[in-house]
């Protein structure tokens, strides 16, 4: 039998093959001084530093084939991971991609995965320098990201003092509500379900706010007041948020709220993968940055409008209790 | 109910006090500017580039839970990964690791994946400076691993050169071996069977390799044979290896290919995840390193003394044909 290449699997094309079909062709950036197809890539670190993340997705876990097409899947998978690059307030130089999926996956799958990560890759401005094809019972998409500080110091979560303004770059709750909205079979508010199989993070602003003298920054993966409870603990300091600021995010969320039958306020402070950054800031915020609330002095706390919040708060892998 | 400490379940702890338990404590190399625990790690790159390289393994595919213990699929990780770093020539200086496991996994069981993780890193000399841990309905294991040059040229595949030497640093067939051993349930050959659930990679001699003047050089993860014929076609060379060189390796793999029923050159030839590195030499080869053929004017292809090689020459993830 000889099925035509339409109908072509992972196990039909072989590892190598499949390798040079995903990167053959690829635009390379100015930070590749090896690209793909040897035992390592190499990349211009001249800085002298590199930075370096890796953030693993699984199928059913972190998206669902029959929500996310394989392109959208390849988008989340770059998208999130610039983000921590980002949130260090250093520029993303490169990514090494691994992969597992069942053998018997179509390999036109697999290209518009690949081609979806090349896409997310260029908005970034970089490029896929190697990865790993393998076989696994369901997906496994596995990012590791790089990047250059260019001379400057990475920006940490300890280091907010007391007296600054903390600041947002992008969106919140939009990922999360965009997931109740899918997983509730409510077919409305076409943005907010795109923003949950791709998220928006904003490009370029962690070195924006880096270059404005950032004292600390995180971007928001698992939840605003769990995110920032890391930096609150770090810098040993309270963070409390304004309702009021934040109102122009809830009032984004308020129609897909009612729809879902939710407090739009939960996906505000507890929604996670919207990948905005968030940072402290001692005088004034840089364009593209909205004040959302204060460091104080006092123990290592996020509050909201003084008081503790009683919400939802963020997510963890194995939903601990 | 109240479980003990040893019962706990990766779902009882979470990720944030996993992760925490699995980098607190270790020891940090001089290449490591900043460790765990923020969105991003930086680690020195002093060359002003970095070389980069990652492999997935997943359980059932690549190890077995009934085979290995967690100690072990840490420690074969790591060493697989820095054997990609030895074939460019350069020193590793940092890993990074994605996890995946279902939330009912043993905590101490993870616990015992990381110390095999540090244990190997040790002796590679670098350290694990981040990482992610997320639910997955089989282990996952994801490493990505830094490198540096050294103002080295990288050694590629395809520097090979017409006259040349073939040279070995490490052992073949091994691990092939000693999964036959496992698969087939005979219990003895122990360090043979052992060789599969951790391989011992030539560490430190791709640099030596890179300083004797390597042309090409690979480590052999899929078989040699396979691994050659990379090394054949990108540099349009013909490698042809010689048994009575490669005797000394059938030697230590008689007695195994008795006991299973096989020919012990099918492992030689063919098999992988020794991790063995081979390169090129226009002259002597350096101490550690063993002649096993000769790089000669032709077609790109590798030969057993002159002929075609019919037997096994390899592994590929999806078994193409």
């Amino acid at each position: 039998m000889n099925s035509g290449e339409s109908d072509r699997t992972l196990g039909d094309i072989g590892e190598f093959e499949l390798i040079d079909r995903m990167t053959r062709g690829r635009p390379e950036s100015s930070d590749v001084a090896l690209g793909p197809g040897d035992d390592g890539a190499v990349v211009v670190a001249a800085d002298g530093r590199v930075v370096v993340s890796t953030d693993m997705l699984v199928e059913g876990r972190h998206f669902r084939l029959d929500w996310s097409t394989p392109h959208d899947v390849g988008r989340k998978a770059i998208a999130q991971n610039a983000a921590d690059i980002e949130a260090m307030g250093a520029r993303v130089t490169a990514f090494v991609v691994g992969f597992g999926a069942p053998p018997e996956t179509a390999a036109a799958q697999v290209n518009a995965l690949a081609d979806g990560m090349w896409e997310e890759a260029a908005r970034v401005g970089a490029s896929i320098v190697g990865g790993d094809l393998v076989a696994s019972p369901q997906w496994v998409v596995s990012v590791t990201v790089l990047g250059d500080l260019a001379g400057r110091a990475p920006i940490l979560r300890s280091g907010a003092r007391s007296g600054s303004h903390l600041a947002v770059a992008g969106q919140l709750g939009c990922s999360a509500a965009g997931y109740a909205l899918w997983h509730n079979g409510i077919d409305r508010f076409d943005e907010l379900r795109r923003r949950h199989l791709v998220p928006q993070p904003p490009y370029r602003q962690g070195r924006v706010a880096a270059d404005a003298g950032a004292q600390a920054m995180i971007d928001v993966s698992d939840g605003l007041v769990g995110d920032l409870r890391h930096v609150a603990e770090a810098s040993g300091l309270t963070i409390d948020l304004s309702t009021e600021a934040l109102s122009v995010d809830r009032e984004l969320l308020v129609g897909a709220a009612e729809a879902v039958g939710v407090d739009p306020w939960s996906w505000v402070f507890g929604g996670g993968e919207d990948h905005a950054l968030v940072a402290a800031f001692a005088g004034r915020v840089p364009a593209g940055w909205r004040v959302i609330g204060r460091v104080l002095d006092g123990p290592a706390d996020v509050l909201v409008d003084g008081a503790p919040w009683r919400g939802y708060a963020g997510w963890q892998s194995f939903g601990a209790r």
